[in-house]
């Protein structure tokens, strides 16, 4: 049986609130043998006290060794399973533009290139130009036209830009036109069925327009495409959970991903307080809450062990802030690792705290990743957490009789 | 691979033998921030020896968050994953008063009700009657036939009854008359295939004969129908683990699980110290002894945390007689947790502890919610816990070569 179709069999309506709070690549590692993580290292009063009053664990976001993007994280977290639910890469370059993707687009992630005369690549990102660039030479590119789709085109940064295709009945099972090498051309886009290969036609005649329109540049004189994909189907938050559910978050990626869901993004402000002084403000209109906070994982990406210390503390101090607002069910957690040792995203578990009052006790006195893997939740799935949430919030009936 | 299918590939005959003590509804929860579960605060030496001889851990009865009622959570523990076999509430209430239900019928848990003279409900539960009550009008009830199906009926407690259609090809895909709601007419029976239809008309011709028999009566003067199912298909514990199981079991509900996996279940005594006396005098003809212990299921749902320590240390007190029986496997554990604070069956996994020669020192001392989450079987799904059980019994080959 699937997940979700037994989360509403067993859902019942409750006034409960729950509070998830994502510290974005929360988990970490030490940057020399036996040290202590970033988590471990940072003064946190406020999340040590809530792994002293609730229950602790560690989340494996995808499958134990596999590091998952931002998408695959968050859709663990909201309890949709991220092996199942793929968001293309064409969705999440336009979600993490703000494009609100519908169901006649497929979105396309673009890409500059540099085309020698005889149309083989020499420089697969145009010798990355400035963002200012890109601007510019997508502004070129409005003037294609095809008919039977409208084109709607959005720059992203340096080389990369979005390009969505509206028609009706256009299929996104169409491949990249990167050959993912230089000295060659770039590939022809073919579908392997009607709708897809409506698709690919309409992607051939914007490749050829556009080497005509960008012929006299001197970089980026070419595009490749990659990432064709629909608006994928999924349920909404709200009618798989019955929550009302509201996002706060400052960057547009973790906004699209609420948005995919359908939570209500709420225009939360630019700082980690403005997000939480309105979740105080809408508090009587929802029953979740999602939050999200950047700077854990950014620090992490720069590989600045202090700066990640010091992002994790300041997250620390607003929880004071959630609390006051008194939530049956609060949890923290991160949608990934990001240690700064590797300034990446890591496959590591994620250290993950639940505050209800059906909590049981672990022993716990706080919070890091050596603390959590003797937690009482143990290491879990990211795609059960939802279903501890709503189970600690008063939210499900009994399976069976 | 279906696990069932894996257990008979690698299943060997052994002379070993399996004894599954569970006691219901065994994990809890501190009353007070802090404090102790029930089974933490019982004095409990012996399952304190077992857990410091044996390896513990905790199970997780469906899945983290899900709640299972005495179906699922015994379903799991045999080894039967409960989101696969799922029993119908008609099924079980036919077990629960010891219905045997066959192949040719559809279960069904009947509710007397109130209806107005508009023949709207006005109550549910017709006032709640007694059991005696109940009794006296499922007599009344005996008086209607149907030609072209059987029909047993059988008083279960208070509004409830079971009736149980015996035909060729009835369905069981059919909706519940209760409308849920008062001041609205009971629904009509219906079934989406030709079978479900068949049972359906007769559900329909049951009710309206059952609003003349009882058109008279002050309170329960109609009737609805809930949960119609058949008997699942599932594999007998003897085909699949190639044990001779025997049940000792004081409440129906019980013995029917056991009875739905095809152990044999035995006339076992009305206690607890009369249930281990029938285990040690039919020791030599079973492989596998299941018993069940309700009482600290039941003080839990009473939400009397002192009685249900009571319970707890009532059901230790009889492991010594148990061990001195020899058993090569000892397993105590069981179907749910049932916190005396909640009053009701929870989602906390539950505290399990497995005897064994073959059993790894995890260095535990004693037996409790804490103890366990420490314990050597980590955190585990209840349907694996067979598997541990025949691989510690020596009843399992070597999985490929």
């Amino acid at each position: 049986m699937n997940i979700h179709e037994l989360v509403q069999e067993l859902r019942e309506p409750a006034q409960s609130k729950i509070v998830l709070l994502v510290a974005d690549g929360l988990g970490g590692l030490p940057i020399t043998p036996g040290g202590r993580t970033e988590l471990e290292t940072a003064r946190t009063p406020h999340l040590d006290a809530l792994a002293a009053a609730g229950v602790s664990g560690l989340s494996t976001p995808v499958l134990p060794g596999i590091t998952p993007g931002s998408g695959p994280g968050h859709l663990g977290l909201f309890g949709y399973d991220p092996l199942e639910f793929r968001i293309g890469r064409g969705i999440l370059e336009a979600l993490g533009i703000n494009f609100s993707v519908g169901a006649r687009d497929v979105a396309v992630r673009g890409n500059f290139c540099t085309l020698a005369a005889d149309g083989t690549i020499t420089d697969r990102r145009a010798g990355r130009p400035t963002t200012e660039r890109c601007i510019a030479v997508v502004d070129k590119l409005r003037a294609i036209t095809i008919p039977g789709v409208e084109i709607y085109l959005e720059p992203v940064k340096e080389h990369r830009f979005v390009v969505v295709f509206r028609a009706d009945t256009l299929g996104d099972r169409v491949n990249d036109t990167d050959p993912q090498n230089v000295g060659v051309h770039p590939l022809m886009a073919e579908g392997p069925d009607e709708a897809s290969q409506r698709t690919a036609q309409f992607a051939n005649q914007f490749v050829a327009q556009a080497g005509k329109v960008l012929a006299n540049e001197p970089d980026a004189n070419g595009v490749t495409l990659r990432g064709f994909a629909k608006h994928p189907k999924i349920e909404s938050f709200r009618d798989v959970y019955g929550l009302k559910a509201a996002a706060l978050a400052v960057y547009p990626m973790y906004k699209g991903l609420a948005r995919l869901v359908g939570m209500d993004v709420l225009d939360a402000g630019q700082t980690l307080t403005e997000l939480v002084a309105t979740m105080g403000r809408v508090w009587n209109e929802y029953d979740f809450f999602f939050l999200h906070y950047k700077y854990s994982d950014s620090t992490g990406e720069d590989g600045d062990f202090t700066a990640k210390v010091a992002a994790i503390e300041k997250f620390d101090a607003v929880i004071p802030d959630v609390q006051v607002l008194n939530p049956d069910v609060l949890i923290v957690t991160g949608d990934h690792s990001t240690p700064s040792k590797m300034k990446s995203h890591s496959f590591h578990p994620v250290p993950t705290v639940l505050v209800s009052d059906l909590a049981r006790p672990d022993g716990l006195t706080a919070f890091g990743e050596r603390e959590c893997l003797r937690g009482g939740l143990g290491q879990f799935q990211a795609k059960h957490l939802m279903l501890l949430a709503m189970a600690h919030a008063g939210r499900f009936g009994k399976y069976g009789a």
